[in-house]
């Protein structure tokens, strides 16, 4: 069986390192114990093929011989599919963790991005729009607080459900958001003290600290 | 076998109607043939079972015998494994369908939600903050618009995909944006145009006509 491939950016500045989404990614193949390898694709300008395989222009893309996947969700539970450790077997916890993949993007991450937009650009104006992405964001954290309260891990067991729920609580936690929602806090402490979670991490800040290095060899 | 259970809003003011999320979910049962019947949830306030059931407060919800699924993304993911209708059998365009289903809310949708919430609020705020708004769907109907420009249906054939897509589409659309778009104006041309869809859409709308009517009765 050939490589997973796994395509991020070759370089990022500072600010997006431990964030960049290769990072979901990476957590779900160490999670699976699935052998891959990383390619890069340039930040600036994007190429043409970088558009043939991730139409939005984004980060990052899975290839596993002819399929290419991309979408942080969708490579997730491609994965899935191989690997009970990140899908579970058992049919109920399975549909909940399919359930709570799609709740972490598309119910917390949908009001957690733009309002971190905001946060990123020092924004914060008192206009009408502003407010609600603010108070969008709390409701959902305030759910979350209470179906968190009750459980270890989203669907029954650890999961993929896990991986994405969690890599959207540590950007609402970096702008200074979660402190208020300790069972929040303590979900997010669960997640990443795994030991997938922190080789994914470690291998995303290594591999752009070697990324400046071949940078100043090449100019 | 028992029928589905599709819960769903059992008021909502004129504004919503004909966008709320159970429309997605009504279009997806009508493609499949499958037989539901629709239950009912208060507005305002809500219900401790509405949250047991969805934990975000939000509207539909699926209940299957015993199993009951929110998200409107895994909804239709759920009722795929059901219905070739919705994911086809080949595993090519499954698996490009369910890329789709990601890349309609997480990609799209994620920016044109933040964008539709400015609108309603008519807050045209010159902020850093709005202008990236503006950007960031902007920039995802140029990449739509080259995709679609060269084919039919997302993956392959008609599939959970599209009604994700259109669906979204629908809104960007009905607050002005999708117009310099034309290769998507027509992809939501052929979309809306099926009976599954004006099904669904008219069940919706005569729905809330006829809650109008049970709230004046009751009153």
């Amino acid at each position: 069986m050939a490589d997973l491939i796994l395509t991020t950016l070759e370089w990022v500045p500072e600010a997006p390192r431990g964030f960049v989404r290769d990072l979901r990614v990476r957590w779900a193949l160490e999670e699976a114990g699935l052998p891959y390898r990383i390619a890069t694709t340039p930040l600036d300008p994007k190429t043409a093929g970088h558009f043939a395989h991730q139409p939005f222009g984004q980060v990052p893309w899975l290839e596993d011989g002819d399929v290419t996947v991309f979408e942080s969700g969708a490579i997730l539970q491609y994965l899935g599919e191989k690997s009970e450790a990140l899908l579970p077997a058992d049919p109920g916890e399975r549909d909940q963790a399919k359930v709570w993949m799609y709740a972490a993007l598309n119910s917390v991450e949908a009001a957690s991005l733009p309002w971190s937009l905001f946060k990123f650009l020092r924004d914060e104006s008192e206009t009408p729009g502003r407010k609600l992405i603010e108070d969008w964001l709390t409701g959902r954290l305030v759910n979350l607080e209470r179906e968190l309260g009750g459980r270890e891990w989203l669907a029954g067991r650890f999961s993929a459900a896990d991986i994405l729920m969690a890599d959207v609580l540590r950007l609402i936690d970096r702008f200074g958001k979660l402190a208020d929602y300790p069972a929040c806090v303590r979900y997010l402490a669960r997640a990443t003290a795994r030991p997938a979670f922190r080789k994914a991490f470690d291998d995303q800040i290594a591999f752009y600290t070697a990324a400046d290095a071949r940078r100043g060899a090449a100019s």
